[in-house]
């Protein structure tokens, strides 16, 4: 397994596989790896087959976090990371500096975005502004650095998956996109790098994510008819804010290939919860 | 020489040509084909040599003119397009519908855009706010449809050209952007395919903007030291606006690679101009 620390070296690693008509999948990560993006990598290498070159970027990208999130803290370890990956069976590492990937030279300083103006709007977009435009660049980067046939991205962010898969339709990127299913663990918690954060009786409570998610689905399966969000949404919301450091930050209920609010929940409607637990926010989500 | 009118059909070539280690030069442009145009095909052929395949994209991208603008009435003619792209050995056209760039499916309409936020601001892009954001996204997605090793510019847009560079570094699209040289009619008319539009004097008229970047750069050539931006522009709007029907849109000076105005005017500063002559709107621009 490489690891490759230089745009221009996984540009020409991504340009030699290519002619050789090797296929490529890609897994994107901020590293912190654990059993979901390994899930990630198992998908991507089912893509290519065996034949095929499977690369993991590591990378805690700067512009997708606000000056009050967890940037500093986000927990960094590439050497465990790349044992992870090794033992995954992972061909290629891609771990840039902040100085490859945002370079200031002569010219002047790193000044194009990618922008996504419809599906970014709410939820993770509307309670963190920047959020998205900081994720849609760094991915349209990632992607033209590794070039892949097809790229693998979690459905634990949903919305996020959801807009770089617009972003591929709409900017023609010639890969194909796989959202693959969360993976979480044995009581129900979606796998997060941000668990770690958990201590104590925090890691308990955050249970109450996917209990709420289980709890929708359940009334939504027994309705007879679609149900009026508000009456679901503050159902949920006393569930989860009964664990005494769990705080909603927002329930939506929406369409899942628009993300578009509905009125009334049915089958099929899409459910995305972000709930502080303590100091730490997390989401999940969950079709109904 | 191949038309290619789909997306899928033009990634399709640029897969198999690119696994086949053959080398692609790009030239992107609205049609209306001039021997400006034709200058670019033959220096992106001189790039990638007589094996190498040689793509022109032709469409009038919607999203860079502003509803006020010239689109409906821009000037299209395929079938003479393709004729002198035959003519100079070009071995495919790109063009597509409005339908194939901007399809709206189940899943909503377009929704992402690339900006470039420093060197958009000033000039064309103050004159012209969304113009930019236009070009960007559809160069993008042209980038990502063609997959060229190469692609050509032209000078007369100067401004364009070094957003689509700094476009190009900052999002690592892998390949390599030329510029070339402005070229002219015999009297000194940057070749633009808007000169169509300058009926009896006002084609005379026009050849104001070349002889006001000539005199700018006599003066500079001759000056013993830096000159203050302000006389300089004063001379050049007075110059200018002698013609009856041309009206200074702006006149700028500035370094070339950054695009940041100067106070004082000295060889190697870049001059940038603007004019209405009559309803049509012509640039120019040259080192002095």
């Amino acid at each position: 397994m490489q690891i490759v620390k230089t745009v221009s070296g996984m540009q020409r690693l991504a340009r030699a596989w290519g002619q050789a008509g090797i296929r490529l999948g890609f897994v994107p990560t901020m590293g912190s790896l654990h059993a979901g993006h390994l899930s990630l990598v198992k998908r991507a290498r089912r893509e290519v087959g065996p034949q095929g070159k499977v690369v993991v970027s590591i990378y805690v990208n700067p512009t997708q976090f606000a000056p009050t999130e967890d940037f500093a803290r986000y927990p960094r370890d590439l050497k465990a990371d790349a044992r992870l990956c090794r033992a995954a069976g992972v061909d290629a590492i891609f771990a840039p500096t902040d100085e490859q990937m945002y370079p200031r030279d002569e010219q002047g300083a790193f000044s194009t975005y990618v922008v996504e103006e419809t599906l970014s709007r709410a939820m993770e977009g509307a309670s963190r502004p920047t959020h998205f435009r900081g994720v849609t660049t760094v991915v349209a980067k990632l992607f033209n650095i590794v070039q892949p046939d097809v790229a693998v991205f979690g459905a634990k962010d949903f919305q996020q998956a959801t807009i770089v898969k617009r972003m591929v339709r709409d900017l023609n990127f010639p890969m194909r996109l796989v959202v693959a299913e969360t993976f979480r663990e044995p009581d129900g918690l979606a796998m997060s790098s941000r668990n770690q954060y958990l201590l104590g009786s925090l890691r308990t409570q955050a249970v109450v994510l996917s209990r709420a998610l289980q709890r929708a689905r359940e009334v939504v399966r027994k309705a007879r008819a679609p149900l009026p969000v508000g009456s679901l949404k503050a159902e949920l919301k006393t569930l989860i804010e009964r664990e005494p450091d769990a705080r909603v930050d927002y329930i939506e209920f929406f369409e899942p290939g628009t993300l578009t609010p509905v009125a009334k929940v049915a089958r099929g409607t899409h459910l995305a919860l972000a709930v502080f637990v303590g100091k730490t926010r997390l989401i999940d989500n969950s079709s109904l």
